[in-house]
């Protein structure tokens, strides 16, 4: 059976790039596959710092955002990752079959790691071993991943492939779904990754921002000097997200978005794209602010979650127990 | 209130060593202390391969010995590692708190690395922490360390020093109990440790050995030439190897026992050691073979004593949790 697997961090409000490029494409899975799984990786957000309070609330934030966007718990299992014990688990047991030189060549390490001055955590160091736990206490067959998580989805692989070998085949081998969504980028410098931690308060549009946030971050995203509205990602990097933009927000291709667009300016294309964009995240906006009044509700969710993922989880890991020898 | 936490690995019927340096170490630990854990720990285990029935085996030997041994576990906590999921769970949020360099440097990793062709698993490079969290996941206030593993034990401090500054006041300093049992000796070789894995069977005693193998092996136990018993374990490791083990079986302290002793050539104070062993040995030997016989007393006794240890963990890592964010 086909089985997917999705985490997010819990960061808090998600921002455009996070909805058009990962969350829509999660709203779109529950509907195409019959068992879906989403965590909000809590554990993997313990690798870098973070302030508890905040902690705490972005994972409430988050759940009420992805909510919002359309997340249909009765869809899919929606859950916190650390409320299913297996995850942490499953990690230690598979990081006993990884060894520390094939961690230490992937890439993410290297970047990461000279962060934080080569004085890295462990954590760190181990998360891509941990994930592969978290897809594959479940069995999943499909996972959708970022071209930066394909590396890692490649270590699950050898694990669960490690793991067969000397155990009997167990473990399905989880396949890449690629998102077929242009990722968005900064509306002040279009040749970066639209990012909630710019410092550059006008390049990101948060889901909750207001109209009039979002009609002036709108009409400072930088273009260029061509008034005509195009689309060449390479040659017009502003003008084109933009139109990813629009195409994304308003289900439309990009081939319609231009043929809509013939004969305007950039400046006045800005606000209707901006228009679009308004229209989406509205319902979303008064659903996030609607469903952070009620704590209990998303703490609920999560729990409920929680409840059926480890139903799922807790035969897997006791068969991998038994099958390692530890029971 | 003291605490006191110990881990054993399950590698199956201990021998003579362990017995005088650890277990009967830990039977008196449990009549000394009113809160007290022994832990089977299977993770640990796992860091090296492991033929899954064997290790199931182990676990179960292991079990048996240490209760025919004296251990109560109406005195203590008697459980399994991996049946108490916050173990591993714990182990993932304090690998977040220690870096990598801290943890490269540590020899244990060096030495058991190399022997690994320098392609050592994460779970061999990670373990120290994961053992920090085994001792601090019950608030521990003393652990009872041999020498190789006190700077294994300087890793916990740290880690508990860096939780407590960081969020409050909440880990004990998890302090040293040094065994004063001298470390028996290979019988073969007394410059080396007596050891499980030792080619050369003449060299370990198990505490299952027959009469007539404990007879062989202490007639055939290398000395010196000099046929006078006295204790110089520089200048004369064997017979002093054999004045420890008879004064650590007979409860009597060194000086008596070399009291005892005078007029004695080697060769009989061998049989006087080789009797008070079997002395020693044949009730423990007779339970063990009872307790064999009776897999599911001894699953039970994890069991109880897993329910037991989840109690004090459960609300230490939900406490871990709450002030880390994840809650």
């Amino acid at each position: 059976m086909d089985r997917i697997f999705s985490g997010i961090q819990p960061t808090g409000i998600p921002h455009l790039g996070n909805y058009l490029g990962a969350i829509q494409n999660w709203v779109r899975l529950q509907e195409e596959y019959n068992s879906v799984l989403y965590s909000i990786v809590d554990l993997h957000s313990l690798t870098v710092p973070r302030d508890p309070p905040y902690l705490r609330q972005s994972i409430l934030d988050t759940t009420a955002a992805i909510l919002a966007c359309g997340i249909n718990p009765k869809r899919c299992f929606l859950f916190q990752q650390s409320q299913v014990p297996e995850h942490a688990e499953l990690g230690w047991i598979f990081g006993c079959f990884t060894s520390v030189p094939r961690l230490r060549r992937l890439p993410q390490w290297k970047i990461k790691n000279a962060s934080q001055n080569n004085e890295g955590n462990v954590g760190l160091f181990t998360y891509p071993v941990l994930q592969a736990a978290d897809m594959l206490l479940y069995k999943s067959t499909h996972v959708p991943v970022g071209e930066d998580q394909v590396l890692h989805l490649e270590l699950a692989q050898d694990i669960a492939q490690h793991f067969n070998k000397k155990y009997g085949k167990f473990f399905p081998m989880p396949r890449a779904i690629l998102n077929s969504t242009k990722k968005i980028k900064s509306l002040r410098d279009p040749a970066a990754k639209m990012s909630k931690s710019d410092p550059q308060k006008l390049a990101t549009v948060s889901i909750t921002d207001s109209a009039e946030e979002i009609v002036l971050k709108f009409r400072k995203a930088v273009t260029d000097f061509t008034s005509e509205v195009t689309y060449d990602p390479d040659s017009r990097p502003g003008v084109s997200n933009l139109v990813s933009i629009h195409a994304a927000v308003t289900g439309l291709s990009i081939k319609e978005v231009l043929h809509q667009s013939v004969g305007l300016d950039t400046a006045h294309y800005k606000m209707i794209v901006a228009e679009a964009v308004i229209q989406k995240l509205a319902p979303i906006r008064n659903e996030i602010k609607r469903l952070q009044q009620d704590k209990c509700h998303l703490e609920n969710v999560l729990k409920a979650g929680a409840e059926k993922a480890k139903e799922l989880a807790a035969p897997v890991y006791q068969e991998v127990r038994r099958l390692v020898g530890l029971q």
